[in-house]
């Protein structure tokens, strides 16, 4: 067991890794915390000033870096930042040289050969949480808000980046901690003449935290799309232009780029911002009949992606009638498999005369929502977007300061919540008092997970390995 | 005209661009340089000190970052440089934020909100460049180490980023200057009893001058898989193993992770550190003749690719006799189009009984180098490894301290050589020493192109807009 109030540890050992993302840039940064970090900079450091003699606190210092036999890697800033006031809360050095990814490999490369170990996934925010910088919803933040994809993702973590979420979570408590003191005086002192709360005020005590609770879980809920992203995949025959009409919504909303490639032979992915909300945009591979293995492969893997969207676009030829064959047949089938509710149909081509009898006419008659648009003109793209965000929830959007707890910490709150259900039903079946500081009890040790206070080292583990490294 | 020589521009505007590659990671730096960037800085920055007055020179200042109306963006780290010291030689500031796009992204639009504009590609440098701080030889070092895949590469830039090649250039002008005032004396004092070279000294320092030339252009060419990489596609039938065969080749070597995703529905494409060597590895999707027209359109642009390889391996299932219908012989028939110099046999399935009669006999028949291995076991990578380094004239990387000049200074080294051997023709064949001070200012001005002295704006621009965004 861990908590956040421990001391600094002086003796953690010194860990290294580029703190920048990877890639090709101006500048790359490379961070070393831990003990004698200063004096491995030191060593590998060479000041352009012929009267330096130390890395001095908060101080950017020009010079090169070079390996530990004297070669000379990259011209560099190098800072030194002491603890407990760093970020980690320990001894830190960073050192900015240039951006390329082979000059920071051979900075890292430096530090491990004098004693440095490459640093896990998350582990100087880990160590900024051990020695007591942070909390472990602000540990979160942190790693969210490097993963914000969109100014609203960004705006929810860094509502919870200064502790707020850990303020709530610590008041939440103290609620419930005053109740629990109320039942241990009646347990405790029972001939005494003390203060002991009534059922009633107990129960509506306990009520008002619920609700406290509720309005927090209802936030998060609200919030999903805009934090998770929703998923939205393109399917209908080759020739519906499928393609161009990803192509268009890419061209009208702004992409966002992401780190990782969507791009196989399978399928093509884009992350648009579609007010606010991350959607991630699939073309599927046409789900052609097909004797080829690869193809047939690929057919399965598109239907599953389409299964698996939150809402599916069903691109149909709008100037031409459905239907003419087993092609359209088995699209159509997905479409009526999955239904109106995830389903959205888009005619396109509606720059040339509708098909007779017209596609769109007869999808909408099946209960589809039906968009005509033409991806080649533009037209109907503003219908589409507004009908997808209004599909997707977007308007939700939290505001700036809204304090929207994730999803650890709301499955936190919901076992309190869960646990302060109980109590109001053992409260109305006449339970003893004491029996009702148990459930107190695991109420407040729930909440408690949110700061991580009393957090298990394997679950904080698990939690900090999908940080990225470097933070 | 431009010369790297001007006065630093007070009056420059400013400009903002995040300076780190894109992505997310522990850390992003958004870099402000011009006129009045400390002030936008301060506008938007509050520090975490009650006592706080202004940004330090070379100081770390913690604080929150905001936007113009005040709404709180991130905490960060601000530094200000002050010229003509800094990086570009003018005011600098740099803040260090969470790594997230959306984040840099934000703090990037409140500079602009202030006033700042977005950097071009190279802007940074190219100023750096313009207010005297680096010539053109290190300002295209500073991009060539950042896009350094390769420690050799890193190397290579690295040895010119303290203007070791523009000394050397400067050296090897002086040399022709020097024969220049020769001329000029001759010239202009013919009546005189002054110094003058002999047409034999004339001819050897001349000539002296070119063999350091040529000495430089050789390194240039010796190194030039190892600073461009060199291009090696897989092709074959689908059942011949390419793609495993593909993998286990990334399995054996480092991955070098490149900025660009090379990954399309027409083929793979991953970069290989081979014994220093960047090698692009691609594999193509299958040559099959089919009907349809998409994948006609993916056959044909594979079979560009392989044209355009350095190297091209043909794949074949060694386990089977070639030619059993059409499908090899296409394949085949492009193998020998481009012969045993552009192409090595590789008869995959090792681990199985060879073909009757055996492919890789038949390939070596004619005159194919033909390397066996199993992708799937692993046997003979390593000498289909060796055999592609011996291909791609790996063994000759340069050594760490080695100038060696990039195309352009090459470009520039080969006119002077050029312009050289005139000279030499026009001294054998008796040409006055007056006309020979011609060649001689030529050959100068060529050298001058490579510091970039006399460069014109808009060569200048032409070099600078191939520099990443942000340096």
């Amino acid at each position: 067991m861990t908590t956040s109030t421990s001391p600094p540890d002086a003796d953690r050992d010194m860990i290294v890794a580029r703190a920048t993302p990877p890639g090709a840039g101006g500048l790359a940064v490379i961070r070393l915390s831990g003990r004698g970090c200063r004096q491995t900079a030191l060593a590998l450091f060479r000041s352009s000033r012929p009267n330096f003699t130390d890395l001095r606190p908060y101080r950017l210092h020009h010079g090169h870096l070079h390996t530990p036999d004297g070669r000379r890697i990259d011209e560099v800033l190098a800072a030194f930042m002491p603890g407990p006031g760093s970020y980690t809360g320990e001894d830190t050095v960073e050192i900015s040289c240039h951006g390329g990814p082979a000059t920071a490999a051979a900075i890292v490369a430096a530090c491990i050969a004098k004693g440095a170990r490459p640093a896990g996934p998350g582990e100087f925010t880990l160590r900024a949480f051990l020695n007591g910088r942070m909390d472990l919803s602000q540990a979160q933040a942190v790693a969210e808000l490097i993963a914000a994809a969109t100014p609203v993702q960004a705006d929810m973590a860094l509502a919870r980046l200064d502790g707020a979420m850990g303020r709530l979570a610590r008041e939440l408590r103290q609620g419930l901690e005053a109740l629990r003191a109320g039942v241990c005086l009646a347990v405790d002192f029972p001939e005494e003449d003390v203060e002991c709360l009534s059922r009633e005020e107990f129960a509506a005590r306990a009520a008002d935290v619920s609700d406290r609770i509720r309005k927090l879980l209802e936030a998060n809920r609200r919030a999903r799309p805009f934090r998770e992203g929703a998923s939205v995949v393109l399917f209908g025959r080759v020739n519906a232009g499928k393609s161009r009409l990803f192509n268009a919504l890419l061209g009208r909303e702004r992409a966002i780029v992401t780190g990782v490639p969507g791009t196989t032979r399978d399928y093509l992915e884009e992350t648009l911002d579609l007010s606010g909300m991350p959607v991630r945009l699939t073309d599927t591979a046409g789900l052609r009949e097909t004797g080829d293995e690869a193809e047939a492969v690929g057919r399965d893997r598109g239907e599953k992606r389409v299964k698996a969207a939150e809402l599916a676009l069903f691109v149909v030829d709008g100037a031409h009638p459905l239907a003419d064959g087993d092609d359209d047949a088995r699209e159509l089938a997905l479409a009526r498999t999955l239904g109106p509710a995830r389903v959205m149909a888009v005619a396109n081509k509606a720059d040339l005369p509708p098909g007779d009898p017209d596609p769109a006419a007869v999808l909408a008659d099946m209960g589809f929502e039906t968009i005509r648009v033409s991806a080649r003109t533009g037209a109907g793209l503003d219908a589409l977007a507004a009908a997808m965000e209004h599909r997707l929830g977007a308007g939700y959007a939290p505001a700036v300061d809204d304090v929207v707890p994730n999803q650890r910490e709301a499955a936190a709150l919901s076992q309190a919540l869960d646990e302060l259900a109980d109590l109001s039903r053992d409260i109305d079946s006449g339970v003893p008092y004491d029996l009702l500081g148990v459930r107190l009890e695991t109420a407040c040790a729930a909440l408690s997970d949110i700061t991580g206070e009393m957090t298990p080292d394997a679950v904080l583990a698990s939690i900090f390995e999908t940080f990225c490294i470097g933070k």
